[in-house]
């Protein structure tokens, strides 16, 4: 089972002039693989910041993803970021600066070379028809800010990440959360493993809370939600998937 | 001029179950309101794991905002870890406790009693037609996760936050982010305290980059604009609002 930390990287997200779907996309994604995501930070552009937080984050997980910061322009100080938080130098990749120049066709100019500065020792993958290869340095992968950009290179190399994927069922209960509190407790104490979620829902006609059941284990996710099945009345439950 | 963090409490956010829309609606009310939003960050239903990040959030912001996690349920620890951040006891509050009662005309069972412990010498702060107070403890503000009743809540107390608002000027440019980079570093010598924001546009016809100039003063803002669009070539330039 594998973790990972997820840094959103822009003034743009924190100011609110763009709200951030990346996050939210790698996140599923990342469930659907089998990868546990326990943290998602947005900070702003900042190479200190990036740097403190990525230092923390690449020893505390297993995968780390990064979005944005990686163009051209003065507040785009990701790699820069990246390389400090490895204690790493920025050197030119001259297979970067080719694929620039290939891709134009015409001599890269200084803001564009910044692009081909990424820390020393990085692993360049290709994958995918991207003419941009995507930058890894040790547990820590780079990606752009634009949603386009940021899924197609994800895409190109998600089969890294596939872990034992979780297993969900869903409960739709008609009763109040303060109602079923109690069983829920009971439950837990009977599974201690089981990942169990309780959200209430406004506005619903037909049930009023929604309880999701997780687990990696098909067997010990069976007995955990025919247990629950069991202690709630029979008319509490609205249907179960 | 203020600062804050949001923390955003809750393992269906990061499970992918779940978007969370409401850190991005409170980037843009705290835009609005003069407030710069420095740290958006998502973590687990975990007491010790809140706790933590509550520390350093409530000593490096002048406002916190946490979403999430004070219901019922076992998955619920958002008040505990508040308490914990601040070295409290959590106690039982009379008001709230009478509160639900009154709401319900019955008995509080022990799950909803849950709902009633707050942090020792927490703020309760009646606002709006809500029935449940906004808890504050110290510069932690609380709020639910449930988008409608987190929106409700904010608004409720929205004016204890208002400072100078920052203004925004937008040009849209047509050309390539890497032909127009030096540009924004000169204009950035000239203007050091300007923040500037440059944006590609992928799939837009009429410009490929949106720059975005803000300031907190006015004449700085338009000396600074005019300035840019001095710089920039006039047909580079497909609009400025």
């Amino acid at each position: 089972m594998s973790s990972a930390g997820i840094l959103i990287i822009g003034n743009e997200i924190l100011s609110g002039k763009v709200t951030d779907t990346n996050s939210p996309w790698l996140c599923r994604e990342l469930r659907t693989l089998g990868v546990d995501v326990e943290r998602v930070l947005t900070i702003p552009d900042d190479v200190e910041g990036i740097a403190r937080e990525l230092r923390m984050m690449r020893s505390r997980y297993d995968f780390v993803f990064t979005s944005g910061g990686i163009g051209p322009t003065h507040d785009d100080m990701t790699l820069e970021g990246v390389a400090r938080a490895f204690d790493r130098k920025l050197m030119r990749s001259e297979t970067i600066a080719m694929r620039i120049e290939r891709a134009q066709n015409a001599t890269p100019n200084a803001s564009q070379l910044k692009m081909a500065m990424v820390p020393e020792d990085a692993l360049l993958v290709d994958a995918g028809d991207l003419w941009f290869p995507v930058v890894i340095v040790e547990n820590v992968h780079i990606f752009p800010g634009i949603p386009e950009l940021f899924r197609r290179k994800f895409e190109s190399i998600r089969e890294r990440f596939r872990g034992v994927p979780v297993l969900l069922k869903r409960v739709f209960v008609k009763r109040r959360e303060s109602e079923i509190a109690h069983t829920l407790n009971e439950l837990l104490e009977e599974f201690p493993e089981l990942m169990l979620g309780s959200y209430p829902k406004i506005g619903e006609e037909s049930f009023h809370v929604l309880l999701t059941l997780e687990s990696r284990d098909a067997g010990f996710l069976q007995r955990a939600l025919d247990t629950l099945l069991d202690k709630l009345p029979p008319d509490a439950i609205h249907r179960v998937e």
